[in-house]
């Protein structure tokens, strides 16, 4: 399976079954594990393939070891009209963030807009997936989330105290597909740094440099370096003003009280996110703000390009495209991850992840 | 006065006293022209000097030409219990957002997070000024808004399409100064490339290309060419989204709508901005919160340093010392202005601006 290192292609119902069926035999309950592993198999869809099924194996090894706690009490500590903080009691990420966003959804319904943020939740995937859900509500959705590993130091310095901390809107549209923008305020998120690493690539000048300033290119070596802020200090500064939003303001970690999650296991993570939901019926009609994103859209496809430049994209349109790619031909998993998935069914004693046959 | 191409230095009480003379003049009603002075005079003394009083010949060009309502009725047009649409009735952008902050104020108090849109605003000077009076009530504030002229195609593209739309959020802080992020969705605001024409200096590569792709160094040719986003496609992701929330959302100017207002004094520019307020106390003690951030601060600060670097300096830091600095020895205002402003007293028939001396 997979030996000739060519990536194998499966359909999202068998990868959101396989990830399932780990998860449960790692300790999950059955619906909580067919929440997770849905949300999961959603990122690999939209091509997040540094957040999808890429993370299983940490997943399930902080599980088993206790780190995880697999029968959370996900609760609200406070709470006014238009905010809440939930307590995800260290449950997996991806439900404390989905119960988030369902409160935030119903807040925003009677007073406009709705803030939630979580402490002692844990990794929840690409920030995009918690957007979704309002939107598709004709809401305007922000998420923001401290990372699970502090990969950026300050501007000018040397210690890594901040992580990528990830920013994703989602604004609905009319005609075409919602504007989403999922950004690392990074250069580069270091799950893309450690998808670089799994297909053998190196990676551009730019994403990382090392402990004496220099550009780093191989992915293998990325914990000898760190991380590069987009625009020098401003990304630095949005990194920390997220991690302030998402991370500080809930009582969750930020800086120094990181975990890392790659090297630790077991320490609970006291991860923090956010979300803001905007509910464009209390700014007026939903289809009159939609029709001026088609028109706003349609502006910029059409507009000049550089010499060279093929199309204009909007945020969010390359994911929409390989969503409906992937949905169609399958999801493409590339063989050093296989092997490593082929591992983790022998180690839980599941049936392993089969390949789909690629369409004739 | 000034004929040695030297800054002159004024304090900020003779710069706010000499700027609400000079919007009384143009017509603004007293109290009005001396709260628009006051933030204007506020702007320059943090340093904000492309969005200071560098803008006043502008802003009494548009007011006598009729291109500001001197007499606006500034209301609320649609409202929730966690947020309001603020129509400025084409008032000056600083009464229009003054009022707008006082009402997320309120509203926060109470819901916990309010967010406040405003449409039919214009210019309000720099972004940053409307964090201030939450963050001394204890209240994290972001700022949102659509610039008043397109410097910036979408990425991949010729035509501009989007603004600077600008970003700031001000965060409460314990012993040290508040944590006081402003930047503009590029590399460098057009203020600063203005201000940068004003001294007579030239731009640094990477702040903006001509309509060939190369770099544009001189900002007296800024009109030939486009400022360049943030980290490539990120930064034009945020600027369209930043538009979007500032803009779309309150029915306000986004897109082939923003006026240019260095060309047009006359059309309404029907400015859109938002601004989102949240009240500590709605997520804990806020002794707690600024506590954290001090820590926070403390640990950034003490952090090592890149070879060459003197020290680690937080968002804000830099306005803050610079505030106390100028307040101290007096605002530099540089010679090419001081002109345009003695030229502008002359055409208003009032006193002009008086240098203090520098301290000896």
């Amino acid at each position: 399976m997979a030996t000739d290192n060519k990536p194998i292609l499966v359909s999202a119902g068998q990868l959101s079954a396989f990830i399932a069926r780990a998860l449960v035999s790692a300790g999950l309950p059955q619906q909580d594990a067919a929440k997770v592993a849905h949300l999961m198999a959603a990122a690999d869809l939209q091509g997040s393939d540094g957040h999808g099924v890429i993370r299983l194996p940490q997943y399930v090894k902080r599980i088993k070891t206790g780190g995880i706690n697999t029968r959370p009490n996900i609760r609200i500590v406070s709470e006014r009209a238009a905010m809440a903080v939930v307590d995800g009691d260290n449950g997996m990420g991806h439900l404390v963030m989905s119960h988030a966003v369902d409160i935030a959804i119903e807040k925003a319904r009677s007073a406009g807009v709705a803030w939630v943020g979580a402490r002692a939740s844990n990794h929840a995937g690409p920030a995009s997936l918690y957007v979704r859900k309002p939107v598709e509500q004709d809401m305007i959705a922000l998420y923001f989330a401290v990372g699970n590993a502090n990969h950026l130091p300050p501007w000018g310095g040397m210690e890594m105290l901040l992580s990528t901390n990830p920013i994703a809107v989602g604004v609905p549209a009319g005609s075409g597909p919602a504007i989403v923008l999922d950004m690392a305020t990074t250069v580069a998120a270091y799950g893309k740094v450690k998808a670089k690493a799994k297909r053998g690539e190196q990676m551009p000048e730019g994403w990382m440099i090392d402990r004496q300033g220099k550009p780093l290119l191989d992915p293998t070596r990325a914990e000898e370096g760190f991380l590069l802020p987009i625009g020098g200090h401003k990304g630095y500064g949005l990194a920390l003003i997220v991690g302030l939003l998402a991370g500080t303001l809930n009582g969750a970690a930020m800086g120094r009280d990181v975990v890392d999650f790659n090297h630790d296991h077991v320490t609970p993570t006291n991860t923090g996110q956010a979300v803001l939901v905007i509910d464009l019926r209390a700014f007026g009609e939903p289809a009159v703000f939609k029709a001026a994103v088609d028109r706003l859209a349609h502006d910029l496809h059409s507009s000049e390009r550089l010499p060279g430049v093929e199309r204009i994209w909007l945020p969010g349109e390359q994911s929409h495209q390989r969503r409906q790619k992937y949905a169609d031909q399958g999801i493409p998993i590339p063989a050093g991850l296989v092997a490593d998935l082929v591992a983790l069914a022998k180690e839980l004693d599941i049936p392993a992840l089969v390949s789909e046959q690629p369409p004739t």
